[in-house]
C-alpha cells in the first residue's frame, strides 16, 4: 500500500521488452510509406534516402481490388462534397452529424444486399466489434458460434461480450459446427459469426450450408462480406449474392474500404435489428460521424461498381492471367476460388526478405503477412493482382517472384508448373 | 438440445421490445439529416417534407468548433489529396495504407502536444477503446483509475481489457483519487484515465494535481483531450499545454474531427509506447488506413491552427459575447470554464420537444442530449457557439430559447439575469 516516489512506471520497460521480442522472432513491422498515384495505379510512389526524387513502385498488395479509389467519376464525387460540405462531418451521427448523404448511402447498402436497412460505421473494423458486442450483450445467455479463422474485427466484438459464450468451430467445418450447434441448449439464443472470403488464405465458405444449420437449430447468421463486396454477384453484393442465399443471411456486414476503394464499414439486416444497433451501439454512437466527402465518393463508388459488371469481369481476367504466368515460370502459389494470390513462404524472417529485395532490387511491393495476421509458420506473400496490373508489369514480377524464391529454396531450380 | 425448426430467432422480438421501452422513455433518436453548406457554416441546409426546396437552419451543436473543416485551405489539401492519391488508402497501414501523410501527420501530432511520437486511429473513438484495452492488457495485474464521467471511448477500451481491475474515482474529485490509489498495492502497475474538457457539463480537470498524485503513486497517466485540442494553449496543444503540464502527461489523446474539423484519432507519447501499440493494439493494426484526403486535410488543419491564435481568440470571444446575450435575456445555462454552453432541462421528453421546436418553429438546430450520453434526469440542450456565429443568429437564438423555456416553464416569466 501507499506512495512510491519518481520510479519509472514498468510499462515503458514492458513496452522495450515487448518491442525486443517482436524483433527477435522477426515479426517487427516497418511501415513502407508510399504515395498512391491516383494516375498511375497501381504505381506509387517510393520516398528513399538514395534517391532524392523517390522513385516508382508497382503494388501487388492493395485491398482496393477494383481501383475504385481511383476512378475519376469516384474523385469527382469526393471533391464535389468537400467543396459543399467542408473536410469533416463535424459531429457524431445524433449531433448534426448525419447529413442526407449518410442516409442515401445507408439505404444504398441496404438495396444491395436486399434488406430492409443499412447502418454506417467508421470502419468495417467499427461495424464487426460494436454489432457484434452488442447483439452478444443484449439477451443473457447468447453463445456465438465463431469460425476459427475469423478476422480480429469480429474476434474484438465476440470478447467483448464479456457475459457471452463463445464456441469456435473448426474453418469452414460444416459437421463440426453442427456438432457443436446440436450440443448447445436449444433455448440458448445463438448466433453463427463467420466471413465469405477469407482474405489471407482466399478460401470461401458455404454460405447456403451454414444457414441452412442455422435454421436447422434457430441461429441468428452473421456474414462478414469484407473481401468480398463489390467483386462478386451481379452487382458486387458479396458471395452471398452470387450463391443467391443474401435472404438467408440475418446480419451482412461489409466496408467501403476495399471493393468498393474508399472507407468505412456497414451493416445491412432487417429494420428492427439495425434500428437497434442504431440506438444502442456504443461504437456507433459515441463517435464523429463519416466525412461527407467519404459519403459522397463511396455512393458513387457504390452505384458505378453495382451497374458495371465489367470491372468485375476484368479483375477476375487479371487474376486468371496472373495465375497462368506464375504456373508457367513454376513460381508456387497457392490456388484460390477468390481472387487472392498467396505465395507460401512459411517463416517471417524469410517472408520479410523476399519482400525487402522486391521492392529494393526490382521496384515491385508485396507485403510480407506475418503473425499475429496469419498464424506462425504459415507466412506468405499475399497478392492482390487487380485490373489495372498490365502484361508488362506481370511479366516483371514473375520474373522478380522467381529469382527471389529460387535464392531462398522455395522453388525448384527447373521451371515445372504447379500450384502449391 | 438439439434442433429447434423455423422458429422466429428470440433476437428480433429482443430488438422490437428494446426500442419500444426507448420510445416509451422518451429517448429514441431521430437524426435529423442537416446538409452543412460549406460556404455559409454554421447555416445547413434540412430537407423537409413540406418545403420542396428544403431550408436554411443555423446549427449550434457542431463540434468542428472553429469551423476548421470549412476553411478554404483546408478544404483545398483534401481535394488535393483526393486528385493526386484516390479516394482511400487501399490497404491497412502495413498493408499498402501508409502513405508520407500519414507519417507526417503523425509527426505533427507528436510535435504538438511535446511527445517524441504519435499514431493516427481510424477515430478519437478507437484511439481510446484500442489504447487502454492494449495497454491494461499488457501486464497482469493492472489498475485502471477512472474518472466516473469518462467517454464511452474509454469505458470501452477499460471494460474490454478483462483481466484489469477497475476503480472509478469521482468525478474530478482529487481527494477520492488519492485515498483510492493510497488503498492500492503499491507494486500493481497503476493507470490514471481522465480527460481535460468533459463535454457535456463543459468542466476541466486539474491535469497538474492528477499528475502529481500520479508521480506520488507511480500511475501512469493518459488524457483524453478530444473536446480541447486546437481550442487551448498557445498552439491548440490542450489544457494540458495551457497549463504547462503536457510533459507530465504519459499519453495524450485527442481527435481531429472536432477542434481541427476533419477526421480521424490519435495518441501521442513516448516513442516506446508508441511503438509498442503500433505494434500490438488489434484496432489499429487491423483495419484501412485513413485516406489521404483526410490526412491531408488534418495536415493543414493543425498546421494553421497552431500558428493562428487569432482562431481560438475570435472562439472566445463569440462564446462570451453568446453568454452575455443569454444572461441579459434571462435565459438559464451553466456556466462553465469551457467553451461550451450547458443549458438544463432535466427531461427527455422536454428535451427533444424544445429541440424540435426550435426546429421547426425557429429554424435554429440544438441537439438534445438525453441518456445514454447523460445521466438521466439530467437532459439539456448542449451549444457550442462558435467563431462563424454571427450577433444577429445570437439574437434569434436567444429569443427562440427564450420563448420555449418560458413555454415549458423552465424560466420564470419576468427577465432577471441568472446562471443555473
Ligand atoms: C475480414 C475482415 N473484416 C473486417 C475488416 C476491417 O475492415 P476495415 O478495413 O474497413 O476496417 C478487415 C480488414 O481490414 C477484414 O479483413
Ligand atoms: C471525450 C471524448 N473522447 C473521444 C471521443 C471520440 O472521438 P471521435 O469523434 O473522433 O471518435 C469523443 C466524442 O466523439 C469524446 O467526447
Amino acid at each position: 500500500m501507499g506512495a512510491i516516489k519518481n520510479a519509472r512506471h514498468p510499462f515503458y520497460d514492458h513496452c522495450d521488452e515487448a518491442l525486443d521480442r517482436i524483433r527477435h522472432e522477426g515479426r517487427y513491422r516497418n511501415f513502407t510509406p508510399l504515395a498512391r498515384h491516383a494516375e498511375r495505379f497501381p504505381v506509387y510512389g517510393e520516398e528513399r534516402p538514395d534517391m532524392p526524387d523517390g522513385r516508382d513502385v508497382v503494388v501487388w498488395s492493395t485491398n482496393d481490388y477494383l481501383g475504385m479509389g481511383v476512378v475519376p467519376e469516384v474523385q469527382e464525387a469526393a471533391i464535389a462534397a468537400v467543396r459543399d460540405h467542408g473536410a469533416g462531418a463535424g459531429g457524431t451521427r445524433n449531433i448534426a452529424g448525419t447529413s442526407p448523404l449518410h442516409n442515401e448511402l445507408e439505404a444504398e447498402m441496404a438495396s444491395l444486399h436486399g434488406k430492409e436497412a443499412g447502418l454506417l460505421f467508421v470502419s468495417g473494423y467499427v461495424s464487426n466489434q460494436a454489432s457484434l458486442q452488442t447483439i452478444l450483450t443484449s439477451m443473457p445467455g447468447w453463445i456465438c458460434f465463431s469460425d476459427r479463422l475469423n478476422h480480429a474485427s469480429m474476434i474484438a466484438g465476440i470478447k467483448g461480450a464479456r457475459a457471452s459464450q463463445t464456441v469456435i468451430f473448426e474453418h469452414n467445418d460444416l459437421e463440426d459446427l453442427e456438432r457443436k450447434l446440436a450440443a448447445a441448449p436449444a433455448d440458448a439464443p445463438k448466433l453463427i459469426a463467420f466471413e465469405s472470403v477469407y482474405s489471407m488464405d482466399g478460401d470461401m465458405s458455404d454460405i447456403g450450408a451454414i444457414c441452412a444449420l442455422a435454421r436447422k437449430y434457430g441461429a441468428l447468421t452473421y456474414l462478414d462480406e469484407v473481401h468480398a463486396v463489390g467483386l462478386y454477384g451481379a452487382e458486387g453484393g458479396g458471395v452471398s449474392q452470387r450463391d443467391g442465399v443474401a435472404d438467408q443471411v440475418d446480419i451482412i456486414e461489409g466496408t467501403l474500404a476495399k471493393g468498393f476503394g474508399v472507407h468505412g464499414g456497414y451493416i445491412t439486416a432487417a429494420a428492427g435489428i439495425i434500428d437497434f444497433l442504431r440506438s444502442t451501439a456504443s461504437g456507433f454512437i459515441f463517435t464523429t460521424a463519416l466525412p461527407p466527402c467519404v459519403v459522397g465518393a463511396a455512393l458513387q463508388s457504390v452505384r458505378m461498381v453495382r451497374a458495371e459488371n465489367w470491372r468485375r469481369e476484368a479483375l477476375f481476367e487479371r487474376v486468371n492471367t496472373f495465375r497462368q504466368r506464375l504456373r508457367a515460370a513454376g513460381v508456387p502459389f497457392t490456388m484460390t476460388p477468390s481472387h487472392i494470390v498467396p505465395i507460401p513462404v512459411g517463416d517471417a524472417e524469410c517472408c520479410k526478405r523476399i519482400s525487402r529485395r522486391l521492392l529494393n532490387e526490382f521496384g515491385q511491393y508485396a507485403t510480407p503477412i506475418n503473425y499475429p495476421t496469419v498464424p506462425e509458420g504459415t507466412e506468405r506473400l499475399r497478392l492482390t493482382p487487380g485490373p489495372f496490373h498490365t502484361d508488362e508489369m506481370m511479366d516483371d514480377m514473375v520474373r522478380a517472384l522467381a529469382t527471389l524464391l529460387r535464392a531462398e529454396g522455395l522453388m525448384p531450380e527447373q521451371r515445372t508448373g504447379q500450384a502449391a
